[in-house]
C-alpha cells in the first residue's frame, strides 16, 4: 500500500488525464518513479510537455493525499488504482480508464458480466414497471446491474437488482462520501453492501453538474452493453447509449408508444441502430458470443397451437416439404394450408425456405 | 371489350393460377387465342399438363361468365384485365399479378404513391390514435392509403383518408358486391366515390376465411410499402409484412410498448428489420428513392399563439390528452378551454380525436 500515495497524486495531477497518466506509466513503471523523474525525462513523454512536467516537479499536495488516505480508512472506502487486480476488468479495457477509483463495497471478477441501466429522472408508469422487471430479470439471471444512482430509472434498476439478491453499481459523479441525490443515502449504503459504489473524482467531491457526463463514460465503461428504458429527446442517457458506442459496448433499447415522449429517445436510439430490446432474454442473446455461457436463457415456453395448425404441425418435420404435398396430405387448399404455415411461421413453430418448402422449426 | 369474356374465363380456369395464366398469354398472345388452342399447343406451355389443358380444351361456363358481365354492368362494376393500361401499375410489377381483377370506383395512375396501413382488428387506444393520425397525414400528404377494410386499423385507416379528401382503395377478401364487414357497407360505397374497391374474387363470392392470405398479398402488392400500427403476434397483419418483403415492398412498423400485447407483433417486425415508424415523415424519408418528388415533407410553418394558448399547448404533447384533464390542469373552466382548442385546431397547432382527446399537430 506504500505506493498508494503516487497513485493518488498522480490522479490529482492538473491537466494529467488517464490518457497522459498512462503514458507516463509506460515509461515509468511505477507513479513513484513519475515523482521521482527528471524534468528532461518527464517532457519525452507523449503528451507531456514543459508545463505539465514542471506542474509534476512541483507536486506538493502530499498532505492532501495523506488526508484523502486518512478520511477513506475512517469512512471504510478505499481507492483501488488501475495497477490491482481488483480494478474492474471492463473499464480496464477502455481507451481511457481512470488511473484512480474510489471504492465502497467489493469489486467482484463477476462484476465483468454488467449491464448498465439508464433512463430518465421521470419515468411513465410504463417506464417504471420496465425497469423494475429488466433489472429484476437480469440481477437473477446473474448480471450485476450498473447505474447512476439518480432519481428514476436509476435508483429503480439498483433497488430491482437488490430486490432479487443480486448485484449492483452505483457509479457516481460525486465523491463516494457524498450521496446525491441525498434522499438515496440509505439506497448507497445498500448498493455498498451488494456490490461496489464507485467514483473517480475524491471524497468530498460535490455533484457539480459537469461531473455526470464523466460519470456516464463510467458507466458505460463497466458494462457488456447499455440498457436505456426509457429517455426523452434530450435525455441524459444519450450521453451514456453515446459513450457505450465509442467504447464498443452494446447498445439496447426499449421501444414504447410513439405518442410518449418519454420514448422518443429510446425509439431514436433504435432507429439509428441500438437492439431493440423487449426482456431480458433479448439481452442474452445478443450478448452470447461475450457472455461465453457465464449467463444462460431458461428452456424455451411451449408454443400453443390450434387444433388445425397441429394437424400441419403432425404432417411436417424437420425436413422441408412442399406446400403442394402438404395441401394433398392435409386434404386443405394450398391458400389455406399457406396461411396456416405462415401464423406457424410466426409463432416460431415452423420455418420456410425459398420454393414454400416447410420444416418444424 | 369483345374479349374481357375471354380473360374472365381465363381467370375462372381450375388450377390455373397467376403465373400459369402469365404462361399463357406469354406463348398465345391473348386470352381467345388460349381457349382456341389445341390439346397438343397447350400442353407444352410451361406448368400446363395434361390435365390442364384438358381442362382448358373443356371449358364450358360461358354462361357464367356471361351472367358476371351481366351482373358488374348492373351494379357499375367492372373487371379490368392485366392487359389494360388501367390495370394497377404497382401489382403489375409483382411475380404474380391476378389476370383480372373486379373493380368498383376509378383507379388512378396516381395510385401508384400508396401506402398499406393494417393492423388489429381490436386495437388499443393508442392504435386507434396512431392510426388515424398517419392515415390523415399520408393521405394529406398524396398517398394513396391501402387497407383491407376490416375492422379495427383497416376502417380508421380508410377514414382517415377520406377525412382529408384523400384517396383510399379497399382489397376485399370477398366479390365487390359482398360487403365485408357487413357494418362497412356505407364505407366500401364511399371508398368506391374517393378510390376504389377491388378484389380478385368474382361477384358474389363470400368472405371465406381461405381468401383473406390472398387478399393481404395484393395490399402489399398495390403499395410502395406496408405499416403495421399494432398487431398481436399472431395477427394476420403478419402475413400481410410478410407477402410485402417477398414482393420487395417495404415494411413499416410503428413501435410500441412492450407490456401492450397489441405491439408484441409491430415490436418483432422492427426488430426483424421493419423501418421503425413514428410518424408519415419517416415514411416519405424511407420510400423517397421512389417518390421521385411526388411527395415531399411540407415545411413546419411557424404558428402564433396567444399566451393563454400557449398555456394550453404546454399541456399538450403528441400524446392525446382528455379535455376534461386539460381543463383541470389548466384551471380553465371545459367550455373556455374548448373554445381555445378549436382555435388552436384552426390554426393548425393541435388535432382532435373522437371522445374530445387533443394532441400537438
Amino acid at each position: 500500500m506504500s505506493d498508494l500515495k503516487y497513485w493518488i497524486a498522480l490522479s490529482m495531477l492538473p491537466d494529467v488525464g488517464p490518457i497522459r497518466a498512462r503514458n507516463l506509466l509506460e515509461v515509468f513503471s511505477t507513479p513513484e518513479q513519475i515523482f521521482n523523474a527528471r524534468e528532461k525525462e518527464l517532457v519525452s513523454v507523449e503528451g507531456i510537455g514543459a508545463n505539465r512536467a514542471k506542474n509534476i516537479r512541483a507536486f506538493k499536495a502530499w498532505d492532501e493525499v495523506r488526508k484523502q488516505m486518512e478520511v477513506m480508512e475512517s469512512k471504510k472506502m478505499r481507492a483501488v488504482h488501475i495497477g490491482e487486480s481488483i480494478y474492474p476488468e471492463m473499464l480496464k479495457e477502455t481507451a481511457d480508464p481512470p488511473v484512480v477509483l474510489y471504492v465502497k463495497g467489493d469489486p467482484h471478477p463477476q462484476d465483468r458480466y454488467a449491464v448498465g441501466i439508464v433512463g430518465s429522472r421521470r419515468p411513465s408508469l410504463y417506464g417504471i414497471s420496465v425497469a423494475e422487471k429488466l433489472s429484476e430479470d437480469l440481477a437473477s439471471m446473474g448480471f450485476t446491474v450498473v447505474s447512476g444512482m439518480a432519481r428514476g430509472i436509476d435508483s429503480l434498476s439498483h433497488n430491482g437488482a437488490l430486490k432479487t439478491g443480486g448485484r449492483t453499481i452505483a457509479v457516481l459523479g460525486s465523491g463516494i462520501d457524498v450521496p446525491y441525490p441525498p434522499e438515496n443515502k440509505g439506497l448507497m449504503e445498500k448498493i455498498a453492501a451488494s456490490g461496489f459504489v464507485v467514483s473517480e473524482f475524491p471524497p468530498g467531491t460535490p455533484p457539480d453538474k459537469e461531473n455526470f457526463p464523466r460519470r456516464n463514460r463510467l458507466i458505460s465503461g463497466l458494462s457488456l452493453g447499455v440498457l436505456v428504458i426509457e429517455a426523452t429527446a434530450d435525455s441524459g442517457s444519450l450521453i451514456t447509449a453515446r459513450y457505450a458506442i465509442e467504447q464498443g459496448r452494446e447498445v439496447f433499447s426499449v421501444p414504447g408508444n410513439v405518442t410518449s415522449p418519454a420514448s422518443e429517445g429510446t425509439n431514436d436510439l433504435i432507429k439509428k441502430g441500438a437492439v431493440l430490446t423487449r426482456n431480458a432474454e433479448d439481452i442474452v442473446a445478443e450478448l452470447a458470443p461475450v457472455l461465453k455461457g457465464f449467463i444462460k436463457v431458461k428452456d424455451k415456453v411451449k408454443i400453443e397451437v390450434t387444433d388445425e395448425e397441429k394437424q400441419l404441425c403432425d404432417l411436417l418435420s424437420g425436413d422441408p416439404k412442399q406446400i403442394d404435398l402438404i395441401s394433398r396430405e392435409s386434404g386443405l387448399p394450398t391458400s389455406r394450408v399457406l396461411g396456416l404455415l405462415l401464423g406457424l411461421e410466426l409463432k416460431g413453430a415452423v420455418k420456410q425456405l425459398t420454393g414454400k418448402r416447410f420444416y418444424l422449426a
